[in-house]
């Protein structure tokens, strides 16, 4: 049976964590990115589905192409983060299934119901989006996620072939404290939960 | 600078962690639920908007009106988990943002922009949900979270009014590893991601 982690390692993931918007000088190896991807994927999701697909923005060239659909707010931080994944969802997730799922035709479940299909890939991409925030944080990593984007923009510049739909950004590297933003204040337990 | 968590702490969040299906006999504290929540109310959602409201089902009375609407193959892990967390998201998230994005009027942003709100409000909660699901295993729990109930129905029995929707279920406790199902496979980096 697993032990809770230590208070570093909460305080890590967690507690001292922010969502940073200035970055230090170190750039962020693709040995890195590829360990980020290597923890994320194994956490779960709905029949295995698995349908987060990210691109890792790291060249100048990648990255002007970027700038061009982000929003005024985000161009700075964007521009001086070492790399900023795309996180998508793969529309057409389904068609993994016989690989991801074998033991059942789960495929069946998703094809001719478009809103289901739309739903699950959204709920399941965001959730992996999540586990790898979280994994770039374990490995030490600062994140900043954004939505602040024009998606059709960013899919047409990125993802032509129209199988693939944004769903937000996260910039990644090695945090500046000096240029956080005050902590905004959360949800007590008593406000957001209830114990039936 | 934080450092790497040691191999054993991501093991625990990631690599060994496992979507548990039978839990052996230990209770779930209510003081670990509130532990759960308070570390995963701090991690990122776009604007503070903090839309997951959590419903711990933990007595039997709540466990038998859960079970009216989970399907066939959930009602046994979800019978004998000690608690099944409802992840819900508030509708009207948006009206909570003077307190909770007080230095500007994001309220503003959602307010007559329904598909934008119903956005916001699935991908951040569903974030949440992530969130939510690893601080219960950082805290040394196993989870076992399951899209497969009638979030219809639920709604109508435990959101009456309407402003909050089911958005999955999660099963809390410490797992039986021996009624685990054998491991599927993920996709490789080089499959699902792309450096530019």
């Amino acid at each position: 049976m697993a032990n809770r982690l230590d208070d570093e390692a909460l305080d890590q993931l967690f507690r001292n964590a922010r969502t940073h918007n200035g970055w230090i000088e170190r750039p962020v190896e693709d040995d890195v990115l590829r360990e980020i991807y290597d923890l994320a994927k194994m956490a779960p999701t709905s029949a295995n589905c698995s349908p987060m697909r990210v691109v890792f923005v790291k060249s100048a060239e990648a990255k002007a192409r970027l700038l061009g659909v982000v929003s005024a707010g985000n161009q700075e931080k964007t521009r001086t983060a070492p790399v900023t994944a795309i996180i998508a969802t793969d529309r057409r997730f389904y068609d993994e299934l016989p690989k991801l799922f074998p033991h059942t035709d789960a495929r069946a479940w998703f094809v001719g119901n478009e809103a289901h299909a739309e739903k699950t890939a959204f709920r399941n991409g965001t959730l992996q989006g999540a586990y790898f925030m979280l994994a770039a944080r374990a490995l030490g990593l600062d994140v900043g996620p954004m939505s602040g984007f024009d998606n059709d923009k960013l899919d047409r510049e990125f993802f032509p072939d129209g199988r693939y739909a944004s769903n937000f950004l996260v910039n990644l590297g090695y945090g500046d404290s000096a240029k956080l933003f005050p902590r905004n204040p959360r949800f007590t337990f008593d406000e957001a939960c209830t114990i039936l």
